[in-house]
């Protein structure tokens, strides 16, 4: 049986390690025929080796050969889109059109093509000039990161083309890129783009490496290993718990982005002016990707009375209605089922789904659950279980008191929405959750449903812990997820023609905003 | 006898817990007179608690009224100066003049009064506006913060007036102040001005609170507590290290300075030129304040030949005829002697000092020690032992390439220094050894001694791991220091009366830097 090669300094090669594994057509449950290897400690201690002499040179390299190699890469991952996208596909089960080649393929390379836009600008490096004192600094390449992908964006997310892999090349890294072990063949075809990419725009061949597969234990001895910079990780939480103990230990800048179940809270005039509206759009949002979505909105929030009771009749029958999407993976589908059981357990009821499909695909029946404000009170924490998957409780509450007590008790959340009425009828409301709900969430809507995460230099794709790992950062937005990946760097008393040309008293770079003796300029 | 009163939501209680300290004078070797409370965890919990109440009127308060209490209390430590001069001298040995009057105390002013400066012009937040998606996110506080204080600056890093608290009340949030055991009753006397201008501004009591002591076992309950935003630390390696694992554990953002030796590279051209200031300018550096700056050199290079040979005699000369200073405890005075004999053990010999100076004050002989590039990559780790006080190790490198391998084995510093030839005799030397060392420090000098910390916007008092926990953020220098105790929080699609002022269409603020679609603006 023929088995993958690895991605190592620009060289197709044999892993080490004799185990292999294989990916699963979601839509029929079958494997799929290729063989992929799980490397041995030998492939990462290869990888970083080459990542620390690529890391070297691209310290040297022109910040416009950098963006040429992001933006060949998009170019590239253009051209064979059509093959890329029949291998998310297949492994994914994410249907084609519009989702993989309407929306997240343009949105992968719109990503990179921002990033390369921000790296031309320079205005990310913060370059900070004391003239008087001589004293200038600005932020610089970490060293090698090394990114884990999720399994629910094969391309968006994918740890050699998402936004964590953009971000860290941008900033002037080499990127070791893990595949998640759910989409290997198409983070294989998007490696090979990568290394023509390099390969045509002249980078040193281990900015872009990729391993299929590694042990646990070989996955926190690479987050923990001297040469790395630094690690992104966007996963499960109990994965990204273990990564960030590890790295974290032998001082390595770890950004994780590890669970959110993106609490929505309907207040009661909103759902008096705009009640079936609202029922349509928050059923679109929970259900968009089969719920495989960071930002899926697992917690609703309404106010007891008919206009809760008329919403969740509505919710529950587009639930019922609607054909469940094929889930990733039939892990992912068994930890739909154990999630549920444990939100019963705690008290939540259910009003829509609750069993697997029958059938070949991974599905799980679109669920709704329905649990009183009183009640998620008694349990908070198990009411708090994130399911990863078409699956959202609703909360129930008595009056704006059990709402601010159930916020007291929120772990931190990539999003938190609220919709309230036109007609300020709610904004007494507002004001009285919205401190309590603003400390404990990354991105605060109003009226918007938190599912679509634009890629704008506005945007938190972040939040308190346990979101994220830090709540200073974002993965989203360009040019603020490249500074994860930076040093900050100070020249003191340094001669001129010694310093990088990004804090020389006049630079050639017309684009690029820096601070002089406390005021922006432009060039 | 009476026991001192900790500062607890704006009023001095008596300590939980049954157990006392006392300082000592380090001229003398008595302890003090008064008696300090080792609180029990009922103090940290109040502590939170009043904090968490804090925090939440914080969020509300004007940038001017954070402002006036950062220059009140700067006003009225000026006011109450000879005291807590007077205090400090008694407590620390630190000379009061220049050292506590003219260089610390005018430096822990001045850094709070830019702080509050930076919070008047607001740019820190870093406001970002997507007008178009209405998307716009800016920096906002991050919750409690905790400062754990070292013992070398009784004022300017002292956890209730230093870098870290002016930074962490700066960006709006209310800090518990754990004084450093070694000055707990300058620490009082700055407690007292920081309660009194709270008072004059009205902002929340709780904004400041101060505990002397509490057990290891609590700090590290108290790092992990869910009511805590962050935490800053100044101090030893493995009291840092222990309080990371809790803090991160916990998901919470600790910034930890922890040790540095910040190497110093003298290079021939530059001993050739002008060997004898350098010399003295070596001398002045390492000896300053018996050596215990973050940034003292405690490492030195010289290539082999009779450039070096003169330095050293001449610096160890220095070293003995200048009198040792008293160092802050008898405890540091004795992890002096066990370091000495960990380099020793390892190769390195004496060339001055080595010894503890017989008499009453806490002093050791100032110290130098010599071994050869050689000997320094057969036992990298134990020769990169910091010894926290007036010691320096010289390391006499055979060439460039000897030198380059041991900047390989270099850890992370806050600094690294280079002379180099005003001819330019030295340059091609310089680019050789420039990449491996700029990667390992925060702050890269040219012909000047590291320590010294200039508070300016491009300062980096910072580095890699184990300098610090984190390389892309800076403990001293404003706005930059500021943003550490921040959450990026998003608002997406919310309605313009419910933004806070720094995000809305048009600010009255003119001062606040602003990037509106891509461009900064004023105002």
């Amino acid at each position: 049986m023929e088995v993958a090669q690895i991605l190592i300094n620009g060289t197709w090669l044999d892993a080490t390690g004799d185990t292999t594994f294989h990916a699963f057509n979601p839509s029929t449950s079958e494997a799929l025929t290729t063989e992929f290897p799980i490397s041995a400690w030998p492939d990462c201690d290869a990888a970083l080796n080459a990542a620390t002499e690529a890391a070297a040179i691209l310290r040297t390299v022109s910040p416009q050969s950098i963006a040429a190699f992001l933006e060949a890469y998009a170019a590239n991952i253009e051209m064979n889109a059509t093959a890329i996208i029949e291998a998310a596909h297949e492994e994914t089960g994410l249907p084609i059109a519009p989702r993989l080649k309407d929306v997240e393929l343009p949105r992968t390379t719109n990503q990179l093509r921002q990033a390369a836009l921000a790296v031309r600008e320079e205005s990310w490096k913060r370059a900070t000039l004391d003239l008087q004192r001589n004293i200038r600094s600005c932020l610089a390449p970490i060293g090698p990161v090394i990114v884990f992908g999720p399994n629910n964006f094969p391309l968006a997310f994918n740890g050699i083309s998402g936004g964590d892999f953009a971000a860290a090349v941008a900033a002037g890294n080499p990127v070791i890129a893990k595949a998640h072990p759910l989409h290997p063949n198409t983070t294989r075809l998007l490696a090979e783009e990568a290394r023509r990419a390099l390969e045509s725009t002249g980078l040193p061949p281990a900015t872009v490496q990729m391993l299929y597969n590694i042990s646990n234990e070989d996955g926190l001895k690479l987050v923990s290993d001297p040469r790395v910079g630094a690690v992104g990780f966007t996963g499960s939480r109990p994965g990204g718990m273990a990564l960030k103990q590890a790295s974290e230990a032998a001082g390595k800048p770890i950004y994780l982005e590890m669970s959110s179940i993106n609490p929505v809270i309907f207040l009661p005039g909103a759902l008096a002016e705009d009640g079936a509206r609202l029922a349509q759009d928050v059923t679109d949002s929970c259900l968009a990707g089969a719920g495989q979505f960071c930002t899926s909105p697992n917690l609703i929030f309404a106010f007891a009375g008919p206009d809760a009771d008329r919403l969740l009749v509505t919710v529950a029958q587009n639930f019922n209605e609607r054909a469940a999407q094929p889930l990733l993976s039939s892990a992912g589908r068994d930890q739909i089922g154990k999630g549920i059981a444990v939100l019963m357990a705690a008290g939540a009821h259910l009003i829509a789904g609750g069993q697997p499909v029958e059938g070949p695909a991974f599905r799980f029946h679109n669920t709704l659950l329905q649990v009183s404000g009183a009640q998620f009170l008694s349990h908070p924490n198990e009411l708090q279980r994130e399911v990863f998957g078409n699956v959202t409780m609703a909360v129930i509450v008595q009056d704006i008191a059990e709402l601010q007590a159930i916020l007291v008790h929120l772990e931190g959340n990539l999003t938190g929405s609220v919709y309230s009425a036109k007609s300020g009828a709610d904004d007494a409301l507002y004001n009285q959750i919205e401190p309590g709900l603003r400390q404990k969430v990354g991105r605060l809507l109003n009226d918007r449903m938190p599912t679509g995460v634009a890629v704008s230099p506005a945007m938190n794709h972040g939040g308190p812990f346990p979101a994220t790992s830090h709540p200073g950062f974002t993965s989203v937005g360009i040019p603020a997820a490249i500074t994860r990946f930076a040093a900050l760097q100070c020249y003191d008393g340094v001669r001129e023609d010694r310093l990088p040309t990004i804090l020389r008293n006049v630079i050639e770079n017309p684009r690029a905003w820096r601070i002089i003796d406390g005021a922006f300029v432009n060039g």
